[in-house]
C-alpha cells in the first residue's frame, strides 16, 4: 500500500458545548496543523499516488473555506461541537467529494481511502480515516 | 476511524540482559516521549472520541508509576528486559484497564483499541498497539 | 552563557485591527506553542539555571491568564492588536515580574534575561527577549 | 501488533518525465528523511522486534546505495520516475530482501512487515507498506 | 528585541569541489528547509516585525530562483562551492536587498538584521545573520 | 555570521542531590538530543564553517564517552549535579579542546564560539555557548 500526505494549517475560533469541556466552554481557538494523506494499492502511470500539487491545492481550498473564522458562527456546524476529531472528518469528507468530482486529477480516482490528522498543540492531535 | 492521540514523557534508568544489547547491557537511561492513541469507529456524544483532558491525565498517572525510576529495581519487570517495544505494551497495558474500570468515562468504554509509541531519541522508536 | 526552556501552550481567540492583515481581522484562532527561556552566565548552587519544575510552573500560571479566552475582551489589550510578537512580550514580561518577586525562588534572582518564542503554526513564530 | 522504526537520511539528485510534475522535470534533488518500520505480532526472545542496531544498519547500507548520487544515471531506474512514493518501495522491498537474507538476524525472519516513509520537506512525505 | 520567522522550502541539485566532500563530490541533491529570521528593537504601527503575508512572499520568491534547479548551472554560483551556509547567505542578502527596495512594506525599513536558517536534514542545518 | 549546527543522541542514568529536585533525585535516566553549533564570522577556503563530517565524528565520539554510562559512576562528575545544563557545558567545552588540538581540521581553528543544547523532552533542553 503506498501513501502521500500533504501538510497545511488553519487558525479558527470556536467553543464547545458540555461541561467536560471545562474552560474550553469558553470562545477560544487553535491553529491545527492539518495533515492529509492519500492511500492507494498501486500508483498511476506516472508514478505516483497523487499529483502532489494538486493535493496540496486542494488541501488549501478545503481550509480556506475554514481558515481565519469563528467556527461558532458557520451554518455548517450549527448544534454540534467542532471539536478536532469532527474537524479531520470535515476536511476529510470535503477532500474525497473534490476527488470524486476530479478535482485532483483523473487518475486520483484510484485512490483508496483519505485521513486527515489535526493537530492542535504538540501534545495533541486527533484524525479521521475514510474510504472512497 | 477516529483518532485521538496525546503527548507526555517519562525518564527511566535500565539496563539489558544479552550480549545483542552491546553497551547498553550497562546501567544507563531513557527519555521516553510517549504518544497514547484511543481510536473508535463513531463519536461519543460530545463528538469526541475521549476526555482529552482524562486521556491526559491517565497517561500522566501511567507513566507516573515508571517516571523517575530505575526500572531494573521495579518488581514487575523481574527477568525481563524493559525494551522500548515491551513498555509500549506496559502503557498500553495499562491504560486499557483503566478504560476498562471505567476512569476516561462511562463514554469511554467505547474506545475499540489503544496504540502507544515511546521515542526514544529523534533516530528510534517503538509502538504497542491492543484491541479493548 | 548558559540557558534553559520549557515549553507549553494556549488556545485563543481574536482579531486584528488594520488592513495589512486581510481576513486576520475576521475573529479567529490560534495555538500558540510556547517556549520560554532563562539565560545566565553562571549556574546556581544546584548547578541549574533556574529550578526546571518552578519555571514550567510559573510558564502555566502565566499562560492560563490567556488561555481559552477571546483576546478581543481582555482589557488589558484593548485598542492594541494582539500579534504573536506582542503576545511574546506579554508572557515575558510577566515571566520577568515573577522572577522578581521570588516565585522561581531565590537563586532564580541570578538569571540576566527572558526569551519567549510564540509558535502559531508550523511554518510561523516570533520571539521577544528582555534583560531583567 | 508491536512495531519498531529507525530514521536515516539520503541526498539524491533526480528529474521527472511528464508534464503533471512541471518544474520538477528539471534536474533538481532532494534530502529524504527515511523512516523504516518493522513490525511483528511477538517480540522475540530478547523482548524486542529487532536488533535496533542491526536495523539502523541495514537502513543505512540500503540508503548509502542511493545516497549522493543522480537518480536519473542510476540503471536500476531507467525509464521511470523516481517520485517519493517509488523510492519508498525501493527501500522496503531492499529492506525486505536483506531481512530474508538473514542479514538483520535469526529472529528477525519474524518481522511481518516493512513500512517506510521518505519525508521529502516538513510539508510533504510518502510511504509504502509490504508483507515479508 | 523582536523576531519573526517565517518557514518554506527548496530541493535543488549540486555537487561540490574539494576532497574534504567525500562523496558530495558527486552531483546530489537537497531538500533545504528554510527559516528566515526578521528582528527589530521596536514594533511597528500595527504591533509586528513585519506584515507575515509580505515576508511569506518574499521568502517564497528568493527561494523560487533557486528551487528545482541544479545550482551547478547557475552562472551566480560559478566556481565556488554551494555549501548549506553559503546558501543561507545568499538567501539572507537577496532578503535583505528586498526589504531595502520597499518589496516588504515601508515600516519594514525598521528591520535590524535577517538571519536565514537552512536544514539540510533532521541532523544537520547551517545559518547565516546579518545586519540591514 | 555564519553557523553550522549536528545533531546525535547520548542515553545515560544518573540522580540529583538537593531537595529542589524532588522526585528526579533517585536514580532515573535520560536521553539527550544533542544539538553541536558552530559559529565563525567567515567560511573558509572550502566555503564551510567546519567539514560537517568531521563535526559529527567530533561530536560522536565526545558523546560515547558519555553514552550508555550512569554518570553517578563517573569520577569526572564526583559530587556535582549533572544538570542538563551542566552536561551541555562538559560537551561543549570537550568539544572546544578537541577544536583547539585540530581534530575538526586546521581550518576549524577559525572557528569562534561553540554552543551546545540538550534536549531533554519534547518539553524541555538546555544550552551552554562558550567561545573558542
Amino acid at each position: 500500500m503506498f501513501a502521500v500526505t500533504v501538510r497545511d494549517h488553519m487558525m479558527v475560533a470556536h467553543s464547545f458545548q458540555g461541561e467536560v469541556f471545562g474552560p474550553a466552554q469558553r470562545l477560544h481557538g487553535a491553529t491545527y496543523v492539518v495533515d492529509a494523506t492519500f492511500r492507494r494499492a498501486a500508483l498511476d502511470s506516472d508514478n505516483v499516488v497523487v499529483d502532489i500539487g494538486r493535493a496540496t491545492d486542494a488541501l488549501r481550498v478545503v481550509l480556506g473555506e475554514l481558515n481565519y473564522r469563528n467556527l461558532d458562527d458557520d451554518a455548517a456546524f450549527a448544534g454540534v461541537n467542532t471539536s478536532t476529531e469532527m474537524l479531520a472528518k470535515v476536511v476529510a469528507d470535503r477532500l474525497a467529494e473534490r476527488i470524486s468530482q476530479g478535482e485532483l486529477g483523473e487518475s486520483a480516482r484510484g485512490i483508496a481511502s483519505v485521513a486527515v490528522t489535526l493537530h492542535e498543540s504538540h501534545v495533541a492531535w486527533a484524525s479521521y480515516e475514510r474510504l472512497l
